[in-house]
């Protein structure tokens, strides 16, 4: 190929390949704020399961209000809206446990993700009036939850 | 003094500090957990704040259902509990920026912390019916909360 020739796709190259770039480093900066934020959704909701779970299993003891406050804040970080935090193909880096799979099973994925929604909020409802013995049954019903969509989308 | 003295001196002073060690290393982890869980709250009230200013400020288009969401997750967020992930003296470490401040003026963390569920209150408010014009100062109270407690509380 002429020198010129060469020359010519190079920049040519160079020219396309620029935007692409900033594009890839866009795009890779979205992910890494999308991944932070999900992250910190599981957070806040770990932080209310835990003592929880601990009280269900009678490693603590119950306390009525402290669990109603629990449940309370499960149910509302289980409300935002974190699928925004899932865009697609960001399961690459260090910081993330997702797999590929969710996008290739969007639609089970957010199935997933509203059965916690729903299961959430009746454990809220019934921490708010009733006792240990009712609480059980919807605890469980938000491990499992949680459980379903880890083994399906979770490294 | 006598060898017996000694051995006795040291197995007491051995019997009292491995409770006291085994505190502290409890201690440090329920800060670190706390720490996690705080930031996650910070990280969740920003990726909502960020869209909301980019619109306030025309730099993307006003996009009313998209502010209104945004405007209920910051409220759902703001109103998480949140101070159990201040506990006292947790202001060590790189992955905090919390000043000590915070316990010793704990009252007036707290109120600034209220003044910003008030404004959040009040914006998803406004945001659920009023236009940009509405919305404007209920998010600049927001965005005065925070700037008012990272002033006072925040390296």
């Amino acid at each position: 190929m002429p020198i010129t020739k060469t020359l010519t796709a190079t920049l040519l190259l160079a020219t396309l390949s620029a935007p692409a770039v900033a594009h890839e480093e866009e795009e890779e900066a979205g992910h890494s704020k999308a991944i932070d934020y999900r992250n910190s959704v599981m957070t806040v909701l770990k932080w209310n399961i835990g003592p929880m779970g601990k009280m269900v299993k009678g490693e603590t003891p119950f306390d009525k209000a402290a669990f109603a406050r629990h449940a309370k804040d499960l149910n509302a970080a289980a409300h935002l809206d974190l699928l925004p935090g899932f865009p697609e193909d960001s399961d690459e880096g260090e910081d993330t446990a997702a797999r590929s799979d969710i996008w290739m099973e969007w639609e089970d994925f957010v199935e997933k993700y509203r059965t916690l929604k729903k299961a959430a909020s009746e454990l809220a409802e019934t921490a708010s009036s009733g006792g240990l013995e009712a609480i059980k049954p919807k605890f469980g019903a938000v491990g499992k939850a949680c459980k379903s969509c880890h083994d399906a989308f979770k490294d």
